[in-house]
């Protein structure tokens, strides 16, 4: 499974039972499906913040035409996680940004199964700490 | 000026005339004004994405009261700009993500003068080029 690889070895580049004020994952995709679908990614914002612990204020997307993406985000109680797609260049990123008890890494098991990426990338950032750890993985 | 030292750090940290399909910056705010005012942070964030040649879609935020932040985003046609701020603790989270023409670091100006932190940290992100650099400076 890419994503276990993927989760392993960013888990592998912070400290065990890592704890942070906030934790921000950068999340690239590449080859993905569903990149015009807005209510299906509105549906799939909402089950990655339900899985991460978090609670939606408000999702709000904006499709760029037939042709083109969909840019928008799922505003959080605990932050947000953004979505911009660009099915021109295959491409697609996200980032989930959520602070206290959430755990953002359980966001990404909705985001892959939706977006189905061929190839992903992931950094991972705490936020609010001075000079943090910081880790890359890709898959 | 702190901003000056912090955009040259970063600056050198990626190559001259850098060009990316997207620019994401993680910006970490410490010893701030104005974290409480939820005008007012909409107004920055407004010019903010001005500065950085950026088109406003919408701006959303929310307070969560009296003694605490603000939290929301402005979904721009050029990705975003996200805002959470942490009174409690004298913090506020920001990400600038601009696509195209936009400059990213033009958005700083803005921010800076609008929460006049005592300290501030940037970390800037290619994004969706596999393996991009990255660039942290700390002010």
């Amino acid at each position: 499974m890419e994503k276990d690889i993927v989760l392993s070895k960013i888990k592998g580049g912070l400290t065990d039972d890592f704890v942070a004020p906030g934790m921000h994952l950068l999340i690239d995709f590449w080859g993905c499906a569903n990149m015009q679908d807005e209510q299906g990614i509105g549906q799939a914002l909402r089950r990655a913040a339900a899985d991460a612990g978090a609670t939606v204020l408000d999702v709000h997307l904006h499709s760029f035409g037939e042709q083109s993406g969909v840019t928008g985000v799922a505003t959080l109680a605990e932050s947000h996680i953004s979505i911009h797609t660009w099915p021109e260049i295959d491409y697609v990123a996200l980032d989930v940004f959520v602070c206290g008890s959430c755990n953002a890494y359980k966001a990404l098991d909705a985001l892959v199964e939706y977006f189905k990426p061929a190839r992903q990338q992931l950094t991972a950032h705490e936020r609010g700490v001075p000079n943090a750890t910081e880790a890359r993985a890709t898959a």
